[in-house]
């Protein structure tokens, strides 16, 4: 694997997904089985990947993207008919399957619309199927590639000694690998900084726990662990110096959607005079789209009524159970990207990244 | 029981704590065993209170305030000798166990102070195993009572149609029966208001999902359970009109000590302009102490990296795990007490009603 080598990840490093050539198939960390044992799930069509990614084997916006885009290349690699219609058709409905797994989270589409204009692009089956491979895995590399860059434009703002919260998992597990939040907090500690991290537990997936908590642990990173409960408390003990978060979706006005929780956290830094930071790369932001038209994802009521199987709340009560909430631009100090840090007013900043001209103005 | 019926208990209703007469014992619910079964727990001696207590098998303030002195009075009851002054160094050394089984509600060392005080009061062993029995017994009667006044208090403070979230739990098995925060919830509904509950999960032992939603579908209240991470979302998308928790300690200057997850909750009514009551019997007022000298008990790790006896943190992941927080007076609409509702400013408020004179002026 020299063009993981070449962007400087060695083999202690946790690859989320990669893409294996002989035989084909997607292999992927099984996050639901962290943090007790570190499985690997083998996929060898887009149903599987369906599956990965619905039932939280896979997750996180930028690892699902590509997580997506591998499932259409997989459905291009195992399509039988030298038919370009044909073929076609059936990248269309998987694509269908594909892009329901995760409403939320703008990467997913991001990676998806890319297959397919890559698989439109082409005359011949055998073509399409070569040059859709040959993207999955530029993914793959472009994935970590942005992270790094990420990491030192937001390790600029880290200074020594600081003690950083972050919620839920934006890390390697969320990504290819080295991760958006996480990334940050990696590429700091490299640069010789001293820094040390609460992980909020994140009910009720518990991504904190089980993936943030795990993969700092797994790269000696100094890491606490808090309930959900206890970052009110830590902020108003002066514990707490930034706060860096990732994005599942970012619009052009800077609304944030990400995990729950994440818009009370904002909401308490504000209060208490602490930076908040997203991390989030280009293919996270979603510039078509308003604060009325994104589906908040409602996910099952197991993740609340039970714990490893077993009960935890009584029968009878109902479940309210929303996945991601919606962080306004006026709590956010930052937003650290791939290119750079955009500060407020987003509105201006955004568009200028884009290079959509000054929409503001 | 004749003295339950006499404030309205019926069969129903849960006891979180009795006493029993022949033979001698402590009958308490196990609330570790909740929401899967309701078993009871049968205390013979102050060490099996200890240990009840400190393992969470009964909480809350009121009920444990109830229980230690309970545990006093099974100490008095088993003491052997006829000597008065045996019997007071017994009670001493019993105190002392008790009272550091949970060191933040002050109820705790109401409960054992009054106790230890009748028993001053006699001259000879049986008088004083008579009377301290009669004292814990008539504790129970008015815990309940405090609790049906405080409820009638609190309740005129409800609209019909209300969605009321409370956190942690402040219910009957917070107390002996009824309730402080759902007492005034339970009045409101007996009055004829059409109310519903949000009731948060409370991590890390998760008193909301275990005690709260179990004892609103028991007596058939409309709750809905939300992990601690959706709050803000609840409240920024307007689904909440007031916010009722009990208190572990509330001090002269009306600073409040609760569960943990109860400041962050409390700033984020306040930020959306939302009231936050607390309600409390006057018994967990505490005049003498300031908030630098009131201990926040730590507590055990296993809270937050199992769950049902499965790890679901990392080997090697560091615990913060603060069982308490303190929410200032500014962020509190109102205190509800079994003498009426206490208004800001809480320094002359809370003087006046213990006729203290106004100290604020």
């Amino acid at each position: 694997m020299s063009y993981l080598m070449s962007v400087g990840v060695n083999n202690n490093t946790l690859m989320t997904v990669t893409w294996n050539d002989e035989p084909v198939y997607v292999k992927m960390i099984d996050q639901t089985k962290l943090p007790e044992t570190l499985e690997y799930i083998i996929c060898k069509n887009h149903y599987e990947i369906c599956d990965a990614i619905r039932n939280l084997s896979i997750r996180g916006a930028p690892a699902i993207g590509v997580a997506g885009a591998m499932g259409l290349a997989l459905c291009a690699h195992n399509h039988v008919s030298d038919n370009k219609n044909d073929l076609l058709s059936d990248l269309s409905s998987a694509y269908k399957s594909l892009v329901e797994t995760r409403p939320t989270a703008v990467n997913l589409k991001w990676g998806l619309d890319k297959i397919l204009e890559v698989s439109y692009r082409y005359e011949t089956v055998s073509e399409i199927k070569e040059n859709v491979i040959k993207t999955v895995k530029k993914m793959t590399h472009d994935d970590i590639e942005t992270n790094k860059n990420m990491g030192k434009f937001g390790s600029d703002l880290i200074n020594t000694g600081d003690v950083i919260m972050t919620h839920c998992n934006a890390g390697a597990l969320a990504t290819v690998s080295y991760g958006t939040a996480l990334g940050v907090i990696r590429s700091a500690k490299e640069s010789g900084k001293k820094i040390s991290v609460f992980a909020t537990e994140t009910r009720p997936v518990m991504q904190g726990s089980r993936l943030t908590a795990f993969e700092l642990v797994h790269d000696e990173i100094d890491v606490s662990l808090i309930p959900d409960t206890a970052v009110g408390y830590l902020m108003n003990n002066k514990m707490v110096d930034k706060v860096i978060v990732g994005a599942d979706r970012i619009l052009k006005t800077g609304h944030v959607f990400n995990k729950i929780g994440t818009y009370q956290i904002a909401l308490l830094a504000n209060s208490h005079g602490i930076p908040f930071y997203v991390a989030a790369p280009l293919s996270t932001f979603d510039l078509k789209n308003s604060i009325d038209t994104v589906v908040i994802e409602e996910r099952s009521i197991d993740e609340v009524v039970q714990i490893a199987g077993k009960r935890i709340a009584p029968k009878g009560v109902r479940i309210f159970n929303p996945a991601f909430d919606l962080t306004p631009p006026n709590l956010i100090t930052g937003i650290i990207t791939e290119k750079g840090v955009l500060n407020p007013p987003f509105e201006k900043s955004i568009s200028g990244m884009f290079g959509m001209g000054d929409v503001s103005s």
